[in-house]
């Protein structure tokens, strides 16, 4: 699969985009091939999107926010299109309800595709002329826009794969060689002022700034993530069962949906499989615990006796680690997988790749935060209140959108990404 | 489109079952080619079910009815269908829950058409082999029940293009000719003792027996449907808006629903469209009025110092009317179509196609009644209540399964069939 | 108790309505006493209005539509009420929604017994002069209205005494005697046309006409009440997880309710426990089942291989049979109790008191049959769709009111009333 | 009416409590007095209780939580009140769904009355012997938490007597004069590193722990509350129609609930009244809006160019200001006030009474937070999420209870507590 770098995005000149560009929406379709036109027309539920949205959608952003900027006389290639593949733009119109994105059976996905098709002409004309630096930064933008959809189009498949009784796969499994998990280390960080937020020139979304000042208290930090197995562990000892262990609106989530283990987790004749994009198969104990909503991430992380980290904490580990892309999309292992046992027990392992780690640290502005001007403003500010950050990258996130500054966003109760959990403790000594 | 007639699935010889079967069979394949797999794939409300759902249920009918019965040593063609396509048989096994019936993507469609066909190919080898009567009778009940599946693939399928903001057309319009709606006459018939009920050799469903007597007082019975027009004029006159109208639970359906129109209406810059398989256009003012629910019905018979007819009176008319099929699927009008205003004035109008005619009586057993044994005795029972009788045929109905007798039934607000409106009264004289 | 009976409210003259009024009145007020003035104001559930309401709605009856006809220059004894106190007349104008009539703690319980004072000289006065037909026919509805209310205040009471933990009781028990319930016989009744309905001079409601012809098969009745005992062992049969035993709604229905006993019925260590207006105590396997829906009546009939009696069945026995009242309101028992096991085997029993009789009759409309005029057509006739007709009479039933007659009516899925079971075959020779 | 002062709380002999008691449980029982006993029955919503319950809510925590530790052979007053007067202390045991606090008609008023005089007999005799550290803080807790009820007691019962179509008055108005609220200034503050967080001996939450620093930018911050005024102002420019100055779960908020002025706002023949425990009238301009939720609140702010405080910045900004209470619950005012237009402008007014103040902090924990051992642990730490934090007090919150560092906590929708609106902005001057 196509690498797409941040540095291609922030390259200088207007004509070093078309590469980048192409690689983008390249990979995109490609991420949608192994699902038929059936599998890509399908809502499995309100927060996932079909596949064919998602191409269309990520088509009408660059129709929408990028050539009529470049060209005041653009049309758009269907005057439908605006209602039906607007996400949640209030200032741009009218839109399609969420709920109801699955009833597009047109266009079809042929349809959708020449709209890519046409989209994508238009769009590598223009970058073959100089470009303004805001439209610039739009195409920057809609790149970075295309590539988060890159993630949701996995999740929300393979929530629509999970959703058919025959648990049908994406991609056929890979051998996989057994591991041990190595032993959970603490790695501490002393007390300070310290610096958080984006700064230099590469992308950021305008949520990731500004960089700014924070107090930070003396905390340690889990050398790896949570396995599965220790999951188990937290089952077996009535982790589903303990109210003393959940936050209020935790324990009524696990009550009213039944919860007893993660998502995706089914059990066969009293073992428990889990079900992925490469199928159905036994708990792997030693890889990373996903699709797990905050309010489980918390309840473990009591239950273990330390805690979830602060977005600050998470950021000036990762900063200063300077931590490998570990297994995000491009490597196609498409879940979760075990941190090597060789690996260097003193070092933070797994941030960036496998799972997103729930932070403590409820999703708001930073001081003096500005969201962009206009609809797009709209990108990301409307949405702080009720979710909490989450850091790092999955093993469906792109490459190329992976920086130590990145601000995921969740309610608490989602469970559909590929979510896990890192532990922190104030002090291990006191 | 081809015909299938009640006389070929009541013909004696195994063999002569053939030709219908394959009539019928192939008229549903026919049926769903407009639709694109996108478009037999997504389930618009729980109601409604899915194009390829239909085409693979009808066809786990035979599988599960059939075949076994002929030959013990026969084996599903694929295991998980039997949970994917039982449609409410609690006696036979669990099953996919109705509201997640758009979640099959996989099969895919060409699957479920190779599911047919190799399905078919039994048949037709079983066909052309002696045949018990009960085996016999349950290929008859097999197409029977194709049948009704033939006119709910097509209601769903209108449920599912008007669900498209887009709103596509099933097949393109062809030109029709302006009628005036003829004046509505009453036609009297005295009080007495009546049979009714199925009587006789040809195919009918359970519900229909047995045939019983039932005292009748004399009563006056509209000549033709209630057109768009007339429910123009109610709708004008403030029917939706009129509590003393309504039934309780209808004013309250109106009041939730938001209902101020009969449904697939559309109101374009004031003027009143409606949306069928043939698209969109304005209002005619001289069809018959069609989805309708029955507290709108029971409303507008109110408004109009009337009432809807008892099932029984409806069949002693139909009984004795003998009249015509009048345009019912195989016309290919897919709309319901206005009276030529020549017709003969005296005679009972659109008994039998444009739109099922709601009656004023709640649907229960006949006295008497016993269901079919075993799980086919799930077929028509366990509904006898909550619902209410249905008379005649719709432009959706197969000509074949045509009969004086027939009982179709609905919930009271229901609004997804073709079903519209015939006006009784006590008595004009009084 | 008074007894208030038919006879008195069908008197000759205006005057003689004065002690008939003076006793209904009574009743109602000597009902509510036993409740404190906090569980007369409480509302345990949509269905179920608050002792304080009944109170008050059955004065507002007189006040709306009685006074002002016999004086024209009648003002309310305070304008709010109207609001406060409508039940459910949209033609009368806006109410205080449904579910919001436990927030009605002002008036107070002491107001509302001045408005019913105030009402009730005003009432005592008028009687004392003569009366208009319509007038007096106006004060008959509204103490027939009044005795109705005066069924459902008890039964909405036990409601309230049972949605508290601490299960309070609203009368003392007293000592009863051990019966052994009598087998059951069928009485069986021929085929023909017979006449059902109201006739003569004395009361009913609007919906008991007119008396008209129908037709009833042959037919065996049951002699006596389903009972508790017969009940328990429907139950340790699998009656509550059989669904082939239930309609299609009646099964979801036990599944979205969780049913697995009649309501009121209590699990205390294993051993079913029964709570009524005398508190909890075991299950008497001898006296009649009550509290059953329409659903569990069904299906119970299913299950005893029998099926529910319709209405004309029901009537046409109990029309000849002129049973007495057996266990009204007036006797204070309270609760169904068992049949003495030496009353006449060959004879019908218990077909007016203990319980109300679920019939297989949906409640609809006799034929030619005419609401009364004005506000007053809404008293039944708006009600006639998605619910089914219940005979006899209750232990809460007020004596006057009960008649061969009666149309008592609820949705299939109420169980708050005191419903019970009788059963029905269509002959028992075949 | 008695004022309890936090020195009393925190005074150092276990005697010296005995007054404090007195005064608490005397002030609570005065709140109800005004109030039925039926007024005090009924539950308006699911997140407003019963006078009664809390009555006896706050009764039951101390025989729960200080008695037994005193006595440990002291038992219940009634062993059925620990299951209906248990509010959210699942290690303790079940109880009465919150939803179904007012069913709960029995104990009667008086029966609560005589329970609370048991209570407080024997905690009057404990507390004349010596105590523990740990009973003196319990008793403390205990009192603490009762003042938290007196001013839930009233926002809950303002919700009853709002449920009623009447509007009954709790309290009759007093003349209050007309008065022009004062132009808003801005105070600013210097940007630094800062603790917050409750230091000293007197009493204060487990959530006001540990004191703790944190850097704060430079900020500007309103010298007064948003009145009505300025409120009108916003809903005239179409506040509550404008998505772009909504989060977007505000947005949603606006939309299904139908908000279009602040909780308790009528609109009468075209002109804003406003409900509160004195009456209805017009609403007064000059005196600080309540009653709207953070959603309203944060739109408001976005409307006007500033943005909410932090809770970091409302607590040193409090701190330092010393300021007086100004319309705490003793001074009987019962309803938010104008500013008196003579204040001096240069300060920071109607911090600690008349409103609480929503700031843009989401309610979590302080870093090092531990909370209470035991049952007493679920008091605030298992709502830490899906909150924000107010600071403040209002005109219902008992001076006793009033200081800087106190949190309380609503979520985002929450309208039916004193919740008003003070401004910040980040520096006036760029």
């Amino acid at each position: 699969m196509a690498v797409f770098t941040a540095s291609d995005a922030s390259a200088e000149s207007g004509a070093a985009l078309g590469p980048a560009y192409d690689r983008v929406r390249g990979a995109t379709r490609a991420l949608a091939a192994p699902l038929s036109a059936e599998d890509q027309c399908v809502q499995p539920m309100e927060d996932a999107s079909p596949t064919k949205w998602h191409l269309a959608h990520t088509t009408w952003f660059f129709e929408t926010f990028v050539l009529p900027l470049a060209d005041t006389s653009y049309r758009p290639h269907d005057d439908r299109f605006a209602f039906l593949f607007n996400s949640y733009y209030e200032s741009v119109g009218p839109r399609q309800p969420r709920p109801q994105r699955g009833m597009i059976t047109r266009p079809s996905l042929d349809e959708v595709h020449a709209y890519r098709d046409r989209v994508d002409d238009t769009m590598r004309a223009m970058l073959r002329r100089p470009l303004s630096p805001e439209l610039r930064a739009r195409v920057v933008l809609g790149l970075e826009h295309e590539m988060q959809h890159q993630e949701l189009l996995l999740t929300d498949a393979l929530e629509t794969l999970a959703s058919n009784p025959t648990l049908p796969t994406y991609r056929a499994r890979e051998a996989t060689k057994e591991t041990a998990a190595p032993a959970l280390h603490w790695i501490e960080r002393a007390e300070g002022l310290v610096e958080m937020g984006h700064a230099g020139a590469g992308f950021c979304f305008d949520n990731e700034r500004p960089r700014h000042r924070a107090f930070v208290e003396r905390f340690s930090f889990a050398s790896r993530l949570v396995t599965n197995g220790e999951w188990l562990a937290f089952m077996n000892d009535g982790g589903y069962a303990t109210p003393s262990l959940w936050l209020s609106d935790g324990w009524a989530a696990v009550r009213s949906n039944g919860w007893r283990a993660p998502h995706h987790w089914i059990d066969r004749q009293g073992a428990w499989h889990r079900f992925g994009l490469r199928g159905l198969r036994p708990v792997d104990v030693t890889s990373p615990v996903a699709h797990v909503s905050f309010y489980e991430a918390d309840a473990y992380a009591r239950w273990a006796k330390a805690r979830l980290p602060t977005e600050a904490e998470w950021e000036i580990v990762a900063t200063h680690a300077r931590p490998p892309l570990e297994n995000v999309l491009e490597t196609g292992a498409l879940e979760p997988r075990p941190l090597e046992s060789n690996g260097d027990a003193a070092a933070v392992h797994q941030l960036f790749g496998d799972v997103w780690e729930w932070t403590s640290s409820p999703y708001v502005a930073y001081p003096r935060y500005r969201p962009l001007d206009g609809a797009l403003g709209e990108y990301n500010a409307k949405f702080m209140c009720n979710q909490w950050v989450l850091r790092g990258a999955s093993c469906f996130t792109p490459g190329a959108s992976v920086r130590a500054t990145y601000r995921n966003f969740f309610p608490p109760a989602a469970r559909w990404q590929a979510t896990g959990v890192r532990l922190a403790k104030w002090n291990l000594r006191t």
